[in-house]
């Protein structure tokens, strides 16, 4: 045969966008790499600029951004980022999203509106990403906006090992802030062994959309409430819910959901609930205006990083969760 | 300028496959027009030939198949058909799927999982589908699987007009079958004003998937119950929810869904469950074998004409569901 | 540099759909590996599960599904098959189809006529195929539908070595059924050096597609026929052809094809024919009704074993056919 | 609403690129409309320049190229014209290609061979083509190589009735160059009430490619011959093959084919033949120096105009051939 | 004909984000429309919402926003615009950009950059737009970047009808600021019949990149110079060769610019330069932190109002700038 | 893990094609390996046929061909083979194209013109090629057309090189012929540390287009001046640009261009000329009619051949002219 012939090597490069770089360092440290150096600054403009400093060529590059604000610029450093592996002939690149923006937009509520979830996986595609992992997107059907593998990581065994591990079971009870997230109080219910109780926002039918009030669907009197959710943004959901808990006659409330997203109003809120602990993990970073006292934060580093490993040994990223695969 | 200039003209065409030729005639009724004449037959080894006995060169299509069983052989007809229009050079092709196949794996439950509601769509785009029109999916987010404009109506007016006209109101509860589905659950209860309860199911959590109870979340006793779903298939699961909703001490329970399925074993447990009415629209032809007595069909086929109609006149669609749009 | 290296590797596996489990299990033996195991099953209205009980991701696969009775299932199955591997992040999926459906639909016949087997390759490429390998395509043109690589064995090796080694070669004829398959038996002509005969179907130009006679043009008298195709459907051509061969004095006819598809009155006309052996190989598996004494069926086993191994040892399956090459 | 509305106009616009500008006239002429003026030449390099000087914004282009000598000039040519009518916002582009190059190359005869009738379709689609008009492809199966209509027109009524008008048809056979082309010569069977014969190559088994005899199969002796192709390039197979029916005994031989190519030694070979005559059509130039004395051109004009004008009114352009559609 | 027939009907629609909306106003105005009616807010975490609230089916729609600060959030607006105008069923979807974001990475100036000029037109071919219209494009290839039509408009005659109206002739030299902008100078000379010069940096070749000195090419000794370039962001470049102007002698020093992005230290540089005026259009709002004074914003409203009725009315967009087109 | 696995191997092989086979067999030399037997010929009607020799399955491919003259022929001829690679099971395709066809033609001159540039970066894109590695591309740009990695390579070293060790710096200064390509020059300067000038052609404002005369911007009396430029097609403007630099003093020019087109009018007009030394490289064949008298040609054949190792063995091309990278 005309040619040569050599032996293939595969080669794993790390990589991170500005949004959350304490979370890649300690990903980057757990899989024993660094993150590799790259020159990103924004113009005078507000154009970014993005170089990586050493050669990607050839190479599995894993692509970390978590979609925290501003999160319309984080997202296009992430696609610019892509764009730029792909032109310097990466082999694969796969882009770790821990929080995936605009992902309640996952539907047309109403005619004339963006199904903006979707959008976020076909620029993502666009600029050239192989692969999404990603963390407790806030639907399932998300992963199917992706033309291509979505390795969906869960947050569930860290959240309820902590919760577990901290509350009488025996107390116990799962509530849904609304009717909408019962899917995942349900696995909460599974996983502890627990009951379940939904907060339900009752409308006025002869005043479209007019919420006249929170019906607390199931026994929570002298209960420890965990309310659980995907994401806790401006608070006001969940601070409502867990009012309603209380005036149902709940003994405590603590709040525990992957994503905290904490925007606005959340400081305020958190500040001068009733909920004794607010339970969240790092997939973004926590906002500096809020009071972090009654706030724990667990740590998915250790997560992502057995799942990038798995991903480029060939390895299963379903035997991560899964104990009967 | 070298060329000809004429005015322009629109036409539209209404198609329908062999799935469920009485709804077709149905609606082409209420637009007024025929169905196309089509030549549809299958080959000795099942290969299906179609061809089209009218020019639809220009035209707007509208092409109708409901994913009812034989289901594989009926979603291969409606793509061997879209193709057939592609290569005939229609203007645009409107794929109407009342009830659409495979809606239900809309996301991996596990890993190593097809999503086969993407792939549904995808395959239609491929064989030339611009536009997709059909009635309330299993979860909206199915709508983002397509890349293109998808009309999603809704049975809710259909059913709820129904429900609302014959129940005393005041006595009525909406009950949710399980946890997933409490948001169809929940617009009822918007609709009609009413409470809502949800029939949980109860898992060991030493055991896998294992149902130990069907838990009645909220308060049923007395009431006349309406379950309400987008489907029911084999009926177990509403079923069984019937059964402890009476168990519960609900008075009456009457099941409300869009699409009646009824494969398998539902012929037997509908016939023997102590529901007193189910109520399904017509996105399905309903199988021969199971007693029609208790089953109420109300006609979905005014309101796929009048979205067609909008459609091709380049109306609003949203405005058929949206009084304040 | 910044990252990890390692020594690559290359893993193949072997999937099957569930058409055709034991040519499967014979070319799995012959790769001397094992079937995936697979989890498929349907759903009581006829949807379709597929999970693949093992990790696939990185791996090379080949997942085979002939395209038998009930065609359209079976190639929806393995639509979701490849969508689910796809998912999984298999690094390469090449799909093995020994009988591809649809392949006579390979054209427009007439204006409004799909052209399936276009359609059946764009369906592949849409799931998630890279690779087709398959057996004597209805017309070679077909390797063309597909964007992409198309591995094309050849039963003719397999089958004149059969025949060659059965029949005296100095009193042979190489038959074409029909004008449209002379190309089919030329390529006999060549490999055994025999003459050339062809059954032409007379029409009347006054009347439409009325065939009035067959007539068989070249000389058959006292010769054995081989009457050669790529497949017998229903047995009419090839059964009406073998009368004319008889009618013209001919001593004895054989029949050679590919394909067995042998639907419909296939087993009758078979059985009734004249004719004294039909050979087939085992891209297909035979109907049951089909009474097999008559009947020889060769396997094509070792022939898809060997591509396989090439296409997966990056050889060549050219070498496989073609002496000179 | 806000917004404009005016009354749609369609215009449609036909170009032509520098290969056959006479055939362009005369369909122009046909249709009653002007070729778009168009400044096209050769840079020194040969790059190829392109503008039209009027605007085609909202047209419904056709633009018609013929693929013969320079081939790959004039194919890109095309292209180029149509990546210029793309950018300048053509409503819709219709290629007219009354001879389509590469035809010949529809499949791999052997492993590693291009499929050049595919590549063509896909540069045209890629470069903006939306619809392909052609007359009498190699084989039909290339239609399927584009994913869009493609119009295909047939020379068969032009050339059966001039052939028919002036040969005594109690003495025609209708006689194939070829195993391959048998299905061209079965249509004029079809459509003239002739019998058929075939001039076989009979190959030597032991040595490859090697042609030893010309068969002629079926009755040829006292027949006046019509040898049928869909083509004629350097005339070596048909004029072999008009020698080998002089041979059997046929009293006189014409040649009739849509396309008379007529490259290389065909100038040379027409002029020494026996044939009678050669009747072609004018989809491609005759090249200067061909003796024209024994040659009959058809002109295919008429039926050009006639499906553009089908296409551009939303007609129907298989009702041209198709009695009975 | 089975269907229906009805005569023709065109909509134009005019869209706008919220990044300039007096632009948008006066364009609106100018076409003697209105914006259409659009619900956009920011939620609490950054994410955009958008809703049109008049139907958009079947209109063709023209979408502007022009790439100001925080240019990702306008231009993650605009594709969600995009996209909710897609799935709206929008007949075609042009995106005016007055001002396209990113044009100056139009290249790898380095290995591993992005093109992100390209990135942002593949962005916007993704979230569904048909047709680019811009003006001004930093560099004219950038046309290329987007697979469909791209209408550029050009603010040359703006700016030179002002500047030539107002300054001697006899005394002006246009200059260019720099090597990689002379062609724009270029146009200006053929426009105004005067020099050229440049400000050429000189580089120490033994020191990267390192700038030594503004060397001025050409003659400016007692001219008035008007310094042009498409863009002035920070001032940096035109602000020093300005002062290179005048160190060799000029009288006077102008500056014209299409887009005025005056971003960061560009308030204080335009305030401190001695040039006498500077010259920009209304592509992009002016800061507020910039003092006026010595500002003249000349409007392109009336120039895309024209090429909008242009497009929509199929006429030509070439026309307004090609006198002799 | 059921399946088979082994260590992975890569593969690498140079095709060549028949446009430039000195440069071809030069690189395959540098690379110590042989350019793989390939059949390529064309049919009398010039239709191209192409077959590999050798397997390529699974082989990393570097397919070169330069678009000289015939140009649309060597470009059809690429596209044909990089076809033919993609259905042989290529693993990869990279074209070497070192002199780039159509790239003048980057942009719209003006409106209804193509951009054909981008035309066949889309052609080579569709074909199957997955990296382009070109040289001194006419515009950077141009990378930005291809959807994938494009590795540019520079000839500046080798030009500069042989220019600075040949002239006394002292008296070197860099021209260049025209305002659109300054930027060349400015590299030119910054390597050798030279001082700038440009030949400038004045138009006359009230005919278009109209040159009046060859401006000399800058100072070049008793100066050597190297006019630098991308390519040299006819020869016109850089000869006459070196007729100004005479007029206006200048003791010597040479001319250096990376691609020597000279084409047409190109060898009468070196010979005629004034200017001393021609220097170009082997990028493309120099035409037998041009006196190569004054004519250095350079060869890019090492820095070709180390590109494509670094891309082979995943090593960074970047580094190749990027010192500080």
């Amino acid at each position: 045969m005309t040619g040569i012939k050599t032996t293939g090597q595969k080669k794993m490069m790390f990589f991170s966008g500005r949004a959350h770089p304490s979370l890649a360092e300690e990903v980057a440290g757990q899989l024993g790499v660094g993150v590799v150096p790259t020159k990103a600054f924004d113009f005078a403009n507000g154009e970014i600029y993005v170089r990586f400093q050493e050669s990607a060529r050839g190479a599995d590059c894993f692509l970390m951004q978590s979609h925290t604000a501003p999160i319309n610029k984080w997202i296009m450093e992430q696609l610019i980022m892509v764009d730029a592996l792909k032109r310097a002939s990466a082999r694969s690149i796969t882009v770790i999203v821990p929080f995936y923006g605009y992902a309640r937009q996952d539907k047309k509520h109403r005619g004339r509106e963006p199904i903006s979830a979707r959008l976020v996986a076909d620029l993502l595609k666009t600029a050239g990403a192989d692969r999404i992992l990603t963390i407790d997107l806030h639907t399932d059907q998300i992963q199917g906006f992706f033309d291509g593998p979505v390795d969906h990581l869960f947050a569930l065994p860290v959240l309820t090992d902590y919760v577990g591990g901290k509350v009488d079971r025996s107390k116990l009870t799962v509530v849904s802030p609304d009717a909408g997230r019962v899917r995942v109080a349900d696995r909460w219910c599974d996983r502890l062994g627990a009951p379940l109780a939904i907060v339900h926002k009752r409308r006025d039918p002869d005043v479209a959309n007019q919420v006249t009030v929170h019906e607390v669907v199931g026994d929570v009197r002298g209960r420890v409430c965990v309310l659980v959710d995907d994401m806790v943004d401006t608070g006001g959901t969940i601070c409502a819910a867990a009012d309603a808990l209380f005036a149902n006659g709940a003994e405590d409330v603590i709040v525990a959901a992957t994503h905290g997203v904490l925007s606005g109003p959340a400081a305020d809120r958190l500040k001068n609930s009733k909920v004794s602990e607010f339970i969240f993990t790092n997939t973004l970073p926590t906002p500096s205006e809020v009071d972090v006292d009654k706030i724990t934060v667990l740590s998915m580093a250790p997560t992502i990083a057995r799942a990038v490993r798995e991903v480029f040994e060939d390895g299963s990223v379903t035997s991560l969760f899964d104990e009967q695969a």
